[in-house]
């Protein structure tokens, strides 16, 4: 039998899929609409379209494949195969790692898309050198993942490593989940859009009204990125304030994972200058001596591979824990 | 060879040895102090006592004993076998396990004592039936240890899971460790006593100034918790507040760590009633549905035997492991 790997990052808008040999070079890509609006079996089409696609595209057959690794958000139960809820497409409790395995007949695990981007680091990344690393995702949310003794630590029900929803500030803004202060309410891509809307709607800001054709509605992160970069105090100390919280969360990190590397990716890190320097003052300032000394900080290599890469060392990673 | 094991708990005040079948049962006990105040030399010679103490009662020799365990306070450098610092003991960078080793001809091991304290509960207390848990220390400071898949996870350099360490609220008072609000800084023994002192010397409380016959300096955390228990409304604040801050922490460590159990232990513990209740109210408000379904919350089993018994295990961890 030959030996490949494939693997699949589901997102709201695209299908990713890639097809790679043992070492991890992808030979073919597929890329589709999701098609969320046409509801769950139209999605699930889509996914098996894509899978054929590179198949054909490479001559391999199903029984050439080892394993199929799907990365998609969650929350869900990795263990079951099963997709509990997903804020971007129209579905609950899917069981996709059974109905992707009867329809293509490959072996599939399934990763929420934070930690199989862990993985792709790890494997394929800026953390191949090393054994223990936490993935840390700044988009429109916060999201982890972390590699302890090379393995992802998944948590008891796939759960572990939601640092974005650790609160480290009680009296902080709200967050998606309920809470108030926690990391994503501070640092993440949604938050960044928030403090830039509620500051232009004060009139705090002129260049970032005008960016935005004067609809304050349309102010959000990449406004305030855009706007940073012209000069515009006010979209500065927005991201000097989610840098801020970043450095902190970095800080409770190093202080509990005690980690050999942070790997930082995701979209807001486009914008990294903008932040990034405050976030590692701050992490200088609270981490403890004896783990900062040892922590490197690195920035995602990746890029927008990652959800794909993430997916196929999802499929691989047996193998390439056997042979790291 | 018979198979005996030695755990050796090094305290502040007090160096407690322990015996053990290979089953975890205690044979012989000794308690010595460790007068600190007359430096290294003389505390080492009385360790050194106290394991030549507790072999004398058993009629053992050296060669009988497979592995002794020291747990304790950090930071140290558990590999090494060096106990970098030590608050409450006049030395710096002390090899300790070679030391030892060629004093008593055993093989040892050390470890800091919340990750001894940790493996204690694991095999010896509340987290026998458990694979992953995380321990927490409620005493003079807050301190941790997690156990992932039976082992003790260290983190690289042995300083993993410094869950007192984590800012939960950067406007929140300072920390022994120099930065503001800290888990340690809200809801430790000291940081009770602090309050509680303040509160004091503000005059709102007139029964905790009673209970340190008007010496404020004298509140601590167990004035305190004697005020509250004597209905001063005062006092059962600040446990409240104290307990505010533990549940955020636990909520975070669940979504972090995503464990099977959590142990409390540690004096103020013995309080548990003044605070548990608001802990556990704000754990269930902030952790997410999926970690904080599983999780159980457990106080601490082995009482004041936990260090001993934690040092045992850090001796026994490998037989532990094997046969757990």
């Amino acid at each position: 039998m030959k030996e490949y790997y494939l693997g699949l990052d589901l997102g709201g808008t695209k299908i990713l899929t890639g097809l790679a040999d043992k070492n991890g070079k992808i030979l073919a890509r597929s890329r589709k609409d999701t098609e969320a609006k046409y509801g769950e079996e139209k999605i699930i089409a889509n996914m098996v379209e894509s899978i054929e696609d590179v198949l054909a595209k490479t001559e391999l057959k199903a029984e050439d494949i080892k394993c199929l690794g799907i990365g998609s958000p969650g929350p869900l139960d990795a263990k079951k195969g099963i997709i509990i809820e997903n804020s971007n497409l129209p579905w609950k409790n899917v069981a996709i790692v059974d109905r992707i395995e009867k329809e293509v007949g490959i072996k599939t695990l399934l990763k929420n898309d934070a930690n199989a981007a862990a993985l792709g680091e790890k494997w394929f990344g800026a953390g191949r050198k090393v054994k223990n690393l936490v993935y840390i995702t700044i988009s429109t949310g916060v999201g982890g993942g972390a590699i302890i003794n090379q393995e992802l630590f998944t948590g008891v029900n796939d759960n572990a490593c939601e640092i974005g929803h650790t609160v480290i500030d009680p009296d902080g803004p709200l967050c998606g989940c309920g809470n108030h202060g926690c990391l994503e309410a501070f640092a993440s891509g949604t938050a960044i859009g928030r403090m830039a809307q509620e500051a232009t709607a004060e009139g705090k800001s002129k260049k970032m009204l005008d960016l935005a054709d004067n609809i304050i509605e349309d102010v959000d992160a990449v406004i305030c990125a855009q706007a940073a970069y012209q000069g515009d105090q006010i979209a500065k100390d927005i991201f000097a304030i989610a840098g801020f919280y970043l450095g902190i969360g970095l800080a409770n990190l190093i202080n509990i994972f005690n980690t050999e590397m942070i790997i930082l990716g995701g979209g807001v890190m486009k914008a990294s200058d903008l932040f990034l320097d405050k976030a590692l003052e701050l992490m200088r300032e609270n981490a403890l001596a004896g783990p900062l000394e040892i922590v490197e900080i690195r920035e995602a290599e990746l890029g927008s591979d990652i959800g794909l890469m993430g997916a196929i060392a999802v499929a691989m990673e047996d193998r390439l824990i056997k042979n790291g």
